[in-house]
């Protein structure tokens, strides 16, 4: 029988050493962690490459190498995934790309960045100046859309009228005290990707051009300006991201699948391959999440009859990013606590990692492996292993070291969904016998 | 803040279980170390093969894979490293050889091994015998030279006046009591690349035929004849390798290199990628080197302001081949009690070791893996671990296993060199944000 299968990301879940705590946030906790050590004694652990060793996942990249999509032929690039995310009208072909409204100060021909994210502008004014670069945009005939967001925050999309390519390079540097970027095409790809490359850049050089021209003299700033505020007088966009239609999530695995989440991206990735939304009231992304209405909802998609359900949760990570460890060794108990119901589903299978490590002392994702744990009734065998953290798991782990591409292989396997390899109609297809070809007629 | 790197390659450092050591020469010492064990006690271990499990590398495989290098798209052949070690003249396009002068018998039409390195003749009578050698290759017009290096050992060097391929057979059959081979072209090279194999093995065949023709009858050869001594009478080569140029190091991982090292081999490797020599007075790549000296010359690479400095240490590769593993343990320990002089360092990340394991009962590379400690003060996990050697950074690394090929990614991540993947301008570019980009002017 094939077995329902839910995987828990707790964003950001691995860590460094931390001399405060003289241990990960992770291993701090773990003493107190009662579900959690449960999965881990009854199940197997080990540790997760997502990427490979050494390379430091962004969240859309490890969410898209654990859904089982190969980064070098399927990634989108993120700005697809924030406009789905958002609910931002993209249609095939329209490229992607975050952007936030910034401060820059002219020296000479160059525009030097100032506040990356100009004062944290209210939503009301970023609001104006957008809609009012919005009119000057269409004014120059540029094919594009501008969407405010949050606060500094909005996704630029560019219309595919002709082709477009999302190899190109960040105007955003991403530092303060240095010039603004051109968007050039990638050094490595294909020459017919060149041309498209070269016009989708060249669009966004334009708009980011003309951006400084139409806000830099804003009302708006011209008001921040004489209150000493920083002003919003351009805006930088990065993650360009092509709408491409992806190979859906059922097609690959065999499952009907479900998503919880509340931040914007994980949401957009999880739609970019297909899976259902179950709304939580309260699913924020952010450390006063509705945990509890979170695990209702997996359990929920469950009952409905979805196969699998991916169960995001984003807290860890950002205080991770605000090199918080205690609170994050806390937010990780507060999951613990609500996870006990998971476990009294029947013929369920539970994965439970990271989608990378976060380092609370540098406030950055780092290349370091995320522990994981696979609970299961069956296909299970039990470590010597009491407490689930990144050492336990590296020293007793019933699985040693697994990339993040093995995933969803190993749910498969767990679940009784694969067949031999030899056995296969095709090295691509790994669901059970019988769950796929066409009946002879006779 | 980005840190120096330090690469420290203990040559052959994984072993085998050794009955009369009841361990590894590494695991038998291991209790006796303090400046490693403190490394892995304060760091990060585990456990690295090289190329993949199983696999035992060559010395030169083993560094171009650790250095970040693709064996399958990047490999130029051994001699061409031998060549640029040994501070022999070669340009790009010529093809380079190691060769032994050898003794052989004729029996028929066939030249039976009888002793690979001519009873280790001495280095004036090869000087004079290779000498004589390169006299007849210029007046048969054969583009060829012949370079005598130590003992019994030459580099031959043809030169790329029409294009030569590295993708040829040796003649030499690393066995003796057998024949001499001819040189071919390997089976699986592309048709363009066929003529190129063709004509170079054709040349390796004339220089080995006319080796025996010239050498046979020598005076030195006749001389020896009569006191009993094997006769020098041929030139074996093997390991063909092609002068390109390679992506420089610096061009890859960001990190302008040095390197300090004794063996010819490892300066060649370090010298292709372009690392500058820090050279070291008694640095000789044999038990009795400076390791003192060498250690200085790591601290002064460092102080000159190199961000990478590799040091390499080859006594253990050689008491293993030896079969000395009482020596080699001994040597471990003499090469623990200089490294503390690197910990003493500010804002330093250390990786130390091995290129591949060497059985010291067998007296060859051996295909498993070898021990790693990574050694920093952020980005790092705390093993359990006491003592450095195979069987702890089996059990209780925090790192499992890894590749070869995922060293510098870990080196980089840890000196704070990497953004995250998918916030690259490219997937090839791993550095950090900033380093790269052209400025937006307006």
């Amino acid at each position: 029988m094939k077995k329902k299968v839910i995987l828990v990301i707790i964003d950001g879940l691995g860590d460094e050493y931390i001399p405060e705590l003289r241990d990960t946030p992770l291993g701090f906790i773990s003493t107190k962690l009662n579900t959690i050590n449960k999965m881990a004694r009854e199940g197997m652990c080990g540790l997760v490459n997502v990427i490979s060793p050494g390379i430091p996942p962004s969240s859309d990249t490890a969410h898209f190498t654990i859904f089982g999509y190969d980064l070098s032929k399927e990634y989108t690039g993120r700005g697809y995934f924030e406009a789905l995310g958002a609910n931002i009208p993209i249609e095939e072909g329209d490229v992607a790309l975050r952007f936030n409204l910034a401060t820059v100060e002219k020296i000479g021909d160059l525009l030097y960045i100032r506040d990356r994210r100009a004062g944290r502008i209210s939503g009301t004014q970023a609001e104006k100046l957008i809609s009012d670069l919005q009119r000057a945009i269409d004014e120059n005939d540029l094919p594009a859309e501008l969407h405010h967001t949050l606060e500094h925050r909005g996704v630029l999309v560019i219309k595919g009228k002709e082709k477009l390519s999302r190899c190109i390079s960040d105007v955003d540097p991403h530092e303060t005290d240095v010039p603004v970027l051109q968007s050039e095409p990638f050094e490595e790809i294909s020459k017919e990707d060149v041309d498209a490359a070269l016009r989708t850049a060249s669009i966004v050089n334009k708009i980011t051009q003309l951006s400084f021209e139409v806000l830099d003299k804003h009302p708006i700033n011209r008001e921040r300006g004489e209150q000493g505020l920083p002003k919003a007088n351009i805006i930088l966009s990065r993650g360009a991201g092509i709408a491409i239609k992806l190979t859906p999530f059922n097609e690959k695995w065999g499952m009907n699948a479900a998503y919880v989440a509340g931040g914007p991206l994980y949401k957009g990735v999880a739609k970019a391959v297909g899976m259902k939304e179950i709304y939580v009231e309260g699913a924020t992304g952010t450390v006063n999440t509705n945990l509890e209405g979170k695990i209702k909802g997996v359990i929920d998609a469950i009952d409905k009859g979805f196969d699998f359900v991916f169960l995001h949760i984003k807290g860890t990570d950002s205080l991770s990013h605000d090199k918080k460890p205690r609170l994050k060794a806390e937010f990780i108990l507060k999951i613990d606590n609500v996870l006990h119901e998971l476990l009294e589903l029947k013929d369920i299978v539970i994965a439970l990692t990271g989608d990378h490590s976060t380092s609370s002392r540098l406030g950055r994702h780092i290349g370091l492996p995320v522990p994981i744990v696979f609970y299961s009734d069956s296909t299970i065998r039990r470590n010597n292993l009491h407490r689930f953290n990144e050492m336990e798991c590296a020293e007793n782990g019933a699985l040693g070291s697994i990339r993040g591409s093995d995933i969803m292989p190993i749910l498969l396997d767990l679940s009784n969904r694969t067949m031999e390899y030899g056995l296969r109609p095709s090295p691509k297809k790994v669901m059970y016998a019988g769950a796929f070809g066409k009946p002879l007629r006779i």
